[in-house]
C-alpha cells in the first residue's frame, strides 16, 4: 500500500523540519480523503518526516475518524476536559523540536496547545509549501469541478428562464439556490451575490429585497456550486429590458479584458504576465470613466481563492493542472458595475475553459 | 461621542495587557459595526489599553473601512506587496510588548506577522475573555435573531406543505434553501442538514438525491437562518406517513429531554445544572438501545457555535442575554435518529424560547 503521507514527509525533509501538521481544511480533506468542520474543538494531524504519525481528536468525531483508516496513533478528548490531556500524550508519542503548519487555515488556539504540548517548538507557516502539494488539480479533481461547474450553469440558464422585471435581487438569488440544491450542488462554494444597478458597483454588496430590477439594469450574479469538494466560481453580468450606449461600451471592453485571458495562458507564462495583459486592456479604455474593480483573478480549487493569486507582482510559473478565475471588472459608484468571470485550466500547450456559459451580451 | 472600544481598553487593563487584537468575525462585526470577510489577506485591529488604535487592512477593503469610520490610524497594504510594511508602520505608531488575541478566530500567519513586527511581543489567546464581551445579547441583537428564527420557521412550514412521499433528500433541501432566501435570509447560519431514515443517524449526513422519502421514514431538517448577522438553529424531526411504536417512544424520550431544558432554566444556574437534567431524560431511557448524540447544546448569536457551551463540567453561571441552543437527541446506527432543538433566552426569572415551532410528533 502506497504512504498517503508520502508527500508531506519528503515536503518536511525538503524543509528540513521534523514534522507537518494539517487541520481540517483542504489539505486535510484532500491527503485524508474525508472531510471534517472547522470548529471549536482543537484537531490535528501531525505527519513526520519519519515514524509514525499522531493525531489529536475530538471524541465527538471519532466515529467519522474511524472511517480514515488512520495509519497513526489517535489521541481524543472529550469536550468536557478539553485537549490539553491529548496534546501531551501526543508529545510523549513523537518527540519534534520543529513543525511546519497551514498559516492560513490552523488558528492561533491550536498553535498554543502545540507549543505548550512540545515546549520550545518551532513552529512556521508553511502555507505555500503545503498548499503547493495541491496546486497542479488531479483528473478526478477537474472531473469534479467540472461537475460544479455544470450544476452552476444549469442553475443559471434555469433562474435567467424565470426572471421577469419587476423582481426583486432577493428573488432572483431565492430561484438560483434553489436550483443549485435541486441540481446536486453539496453546498455553495461562497454564497452568491446578486446584485443590480448600482448595487452592482458596490464592494460588498448584499441582495436586496426592496429594489425591483427595471428596465436598463445591469444583473450581476457571481456564484458557484460545491461538488466533490471543489468549487465553482462564475460571474456573469446581463441586463434587463435593453443596455444603454455606455453599458454596451463597458461590457466590451470587460469582454475584451476576459477575452485576452483566455487567449495569452498557457503553460510557463507567469501569473504576472496574464494579470498585464487582462489589465492592459482595462486600462486602456481609463476614458469610459469606470474603476477596475480587482486583479485578473485567483486559483480555484478545494478553496474558493487559492494559489495562484493572477496579480502583477506573482512571477509564479503557470503549471499545466492549474486552475484560476479570469474575472476582469469595471465599475463606477452610483451607476454599475460589469464582472464577467470564467474558470481557467492551464494544458500542456495553452488554457481551457471549464466554464462554458456564452459571454456575449445578453439581455434578459 | 462615546469610546467603542472602551469595553476593550477595559479588558486589556484587567489582562495586564499592551492591547487586545481583533480580526474579522464576530467580535470585529460587533464592536466595528461592520462586516469584513475573512480570507487569505491579513487585516487587524489593535486597540490598546490607552492610546491610539491602529489597523493594518488590505487595500482592496479601503472603501468597505472608510464606512467604518475607525478612530486610529489605518495602515494598508496592496496584494502585490503584502502585508509586511503595513505592519512595521502599524508597530512604529504603537509599542507593544503583549497583546490578546482571538485564538478561535485569528489564523496563524497574522499571528506570525505580528510577532514579526514587534519583536519579542507575548500573545496570548484571550478567546473566552474577548467574546465573553457578547455572552449577553442586547435587545437589537435578541430582535436580529428572532427575525432569523421568524424567517427559519416559516421557511419550514412552507417546506413541509410541499412535501410528497417520493420527494429525495435533495429535493426537500432544494424547498428550504429558496425559502428561506426568498423569505429574506442574508445567508446560511450554516448548511442545512436535510437527513432521513437510516442517513439521520449518521454524524456527518448529507442530503441525498438518490434515497427517495417512504412511509416510516424519520426526516431530520437542522438549519437556520442568518439574519442581520445573527444566526439561528433548529432542528425538527417528523415522521413519513406514520411513525411506529419504538419511534414514538423514542420521539418521547427525546421531546422530555428537550422539555426538560425549558422546564429547568434559568439565570443562576450552571450550564453544568442544565446539561445534566437534560442528559438524565436521555440516560433514564437506556433501555431502548439509542445512543445519545450530543451534549444539550452550545451558545448561539452571530456565531453558530459559541459560549456557553451546555455540557456537564462547564461550571459557567448562565445570566439572563444569554441563548443557547437545547438540543438532546438519540440515534441509532443504520435505524434512525431524533433531534428536537430550540434557541433558548435565559431571562431574569427563567427562560423564553425563542424558537416556537411546534415540538409534537408531526406526521407529514
Amino acid at each position: 500500500m502506497s504512504d498517503r503521507f508520502a508527500e508531506l514527509r519528503a515536503l518536511a525533509k525538503g524543509l528540513g523540519v521534523d514534522a507537518i501538521a494539517l487541520v481540517p481544511g483542504p489539505n486535510f480533506t484532500r491527503i485524508l480523503g474525508a472531510e471534517f468542520h472547522t470548529n471549536e474543538r482543537a484537531f490535528v494531524v501531525i505527519v513526520p518526516a519519519s515514524g509514525t504519525p499522531v493525531a489529536v481528536v475530538p471524541t465527538l468525531e471519532l466515529a467519522s475518524w474511524a472511517l480514515v483508516g488512520f495509519e497513526g496513533e489517535t489521541y481524543d478528548w472529550p469536550d468536557q476536559t478539553g485537549p490539553a490531556d491529548a496534546f501531551a500524550k501526543a508529545a510523549d508519542a513523537l518527540s519534534l523540536t520543529s513543525v511546519v503548519v497551514e498559516g492560513q487555515v490552523m488558528r492561533v488556539f491550536v498553535h498554543h496547545h502545540m507549543a505548550r504540548a512540545w515546549p520550545g517548538l518551532t513552529i512556521l507557516d508553511g502555507e505555500a509549501d503545503i498548499s503547493s502539494l495541491r496546486l497542479c488539480k488531479t483528473d478526478d479533481e477537474i472531473a469534479a469541478m467540472s461537475e460544479a461547474i455544470r450544476i452552476s450553469e444549469e442553475s443559471l440558464e434555469q433562474t435567467l428562464g424565470r426572471i421577469v422585471a419587476g423582481m426583486s435581487e432577493k428573488e432572483v438569488e431565492s430561484l438560483l439556490v434553489s436550483t443549485m440544491f435541486s441540481l446536486g450542488a453539496e453546498d455553495f462554494a461562497f454564497t452568491p451575490i446578486v446584485v443590480a444597478a448600482d448595487n452592482s458597483a458596490r464592494a460588498h454588496g448584499h441582495a436586496r429585497a426592496d429594489y425591483a430590477l427595471q428596465d436598463g439594469d445591469a444583473l450581476l450574479i457571481d456564484f458557484g456550486a460545491r461538488w466533490g469538494g471543489l468549487c465553482a466560481d462564475i460571474t456573469r453580468t446581463f441586463f434587463v429590458g435593453h443596455a444603454g450606449d455606455l453599458a454596451q461600451e463597458v461590457y466590451a471592453t470587460v469582454l475584451a479584458a476576459n477575452s485576452k485571458g483566455h487567449e495569452v495562458t498557457k503553460a510557463g507564462m507567469t501569473a504576472h504576465d496574464v494579470d498585464d495583459a487582462v489589465m492592459s486592456v482595462l486600462e486602456a479604455r481609463d476614458d469610459l470613466g469606470f474603476k477596475i474593480g480587482s486583479k485578473t483573478g485567483h486559483g480555484l480549487g478545494r478553496a474558493v481563492h487559492e494559489d495562484p493569486y493572477m496579480m502583477r507582482g506573482n512571477h509564479q510559473v503557470l503549471q499545466p493542472g492549474m486552475v484560476f478565475t479570469n474575472e476582469p471588472s469595471l465599475k463606477k459608484d452610483g451607476a454599475f458595475g460589469i464582472r464577467i468571470e470564467d474558470d481557467i485550466l492551464v494544458t500542456g500547450d495553452g488554457c481551457r475553459s471549464l466554464t462554458t456559459f456564452p459571454r456575449e451580451l445578453r439581455i434578459l
